[in-house]
């Protein structure tokens, strides 16, 4: 099965629009991993294993791996274990990568092959050539950055082209033009609601990436009502440091499952 | 010595502007290396070492190592050889990364901490937040994408918007607001030269990186012509494929060298 027709059955059997973002900052980690060489890897798998009846997908962000020796051996080590024990539940490699088809295809092995990710995140900048081997990958899923949530996305992401800003340019250049396998998704921030509207109105029942709420400041409710699909899906809203660190204590897989739930159950308000 | 003092010092004594791209394929390595177990270092530092007297700045693609397990004790074994052994040349690692602020100072630390190099080549997509913790890193360079050298450089960044498409918004914008601590520079496609030109125009003498001579058909000629500065620098001129593949033979080391050194001088007839 198709990584979006696990992620439309899993919206469906564990009645979830959140994904648990995995960004390991060893300077948050609960006390209890202190001294543990192994933490990148102990410490999300705990997470997961804790929040797994409340996620529709999970995110490992590359990012937090590749700055440590040794990080992606937790991460495909990680990966794995999220296969095997939560085989359901999808994984989004969030790398937002980016480069020549030559290069790409590289970068299509790392996330898909070496790690064993479902998805991964890219970067439209650079054009056609450089999503094809992603989109190429039978089953697998490519996720483009469209409008995203941080301050900067208003620098290029909103210059005006012909009537209409550029993420609508790249919302509909990836609608029409490369999503002729149906393996598309878009990221689009949850600080933006408005264009979130717009852009929803633009892919029709495409599935969409919601980074931004929680320490971004986000807004659930505006977020399911401007971005669901007429069956009250197709959102995959992340949140990451509000689950994984919400207690640095003994307490913390608990305290991570208890966020988790109540952001599906707030999420679940507003479908 | 910052990372573009350290280039243009490097134009000088080298007498080049010639960039050895790093980007070791398994499947095209020479012979000699096919049961080698650390192929990706040994082949690279080869390679680096028989053609450092041609070379302003090495440059290892990133996405080549992290397609195989491994692969990143590889690289950051090369860039420690590098570094020791040819301390006056630069290197660049090419990684294309963007994402929001708190997971961007991640990446700074995978390329300049973990990796050890000297600059790393950025996507603008996300804007200012996202290339900031780069650019507050003394002594090191961000180079970012601006018109690339690929057939879908074509599909987003040239849009128009108030007359003038997004890559000269994207230069404008990095030669303006982005380049206070003057670490700042493009990646410009040779298959360009014309688009090269006009950014030559706006940024000043900013270096620019040209990817897509050799295996992606760019002319050096127009490049050169185009792109130099008043002293005739300005560029940083990379070949990957034309010197690393010269020979597959026993002789690939000194193929290498001579391929770089042919490029060095026909770059040179146009300065």
């Amino acid at each position: 099965m198709s990584f979006i027709d696990r992620l439309r059955a899993r919206w469906h059997t564990a009645d979830s629009l959140l994904c648990v973002g995995l960004d390991p900052d060893p300077a948050r980690l609960p006390e209890r991993f202190a001294n543990d060489e192994d933490a990148l890897f102990a410490f999300c798998r705990d997470i997961a294993d804790a929040t797994a009846g409340f996620a529709c997908a999970f995110k490992p962000q590359i990012a937090y791996f590749a700055a440590h020796d040794g990080g992606e051996s937790a991460l495909q080590r990680l990966i794995a274990h999220l296969n095997a024990i939560h085989p359901d539940i999808p994984v989004i490699l969030d790398g937002k990568r980016g480069d020549i088809g030559s290069t790409a295809a590289q970068y299509a092995v790392e996330a898909f092959d070496r790690f064993g990710a479902d998805a991964v995140t890219l970067n439209p900048y650079m054009g056609f050539d450089s999503a094809e081997p992603f989109l190429q990958r039978d089953g697998r899923g490519a996720i483009f950055l469209c409008h995203t949530s941080n301050p900067g996305a208003r620098d290029f992401q909103e210059l005006m082209i012909d009537g209409a800003p550029l993420y609508q340019h790249v919302a509909r250049t990836i609608a029409e033009k490369w999503n002729g396998a149906g393996n598309c998704a878009l990221v689009v921030g949850a600080t933006f609601p408005e264009e979130l509207k717009v852009i929803r109105g633009i892919v029709g029942d495409m599935p969409l990436l919601i980074p931004g709420v929680g320490a971004q400041g986000g807004d659930v409710a505006a977020v399911v009502k401007n971005g669901k699909t007429a069956d009250g899906t197709g959102l995959v809203i992340n949140s990451s440091r509000g689950i994984l660190y919400a207690s640095s204590g003994e307490d913390f897989a608990e305290a991570a499952a208890d966020a988790a739930r109540e952001l599906r159950d707030d999420i679940n308000r507003w479908r």
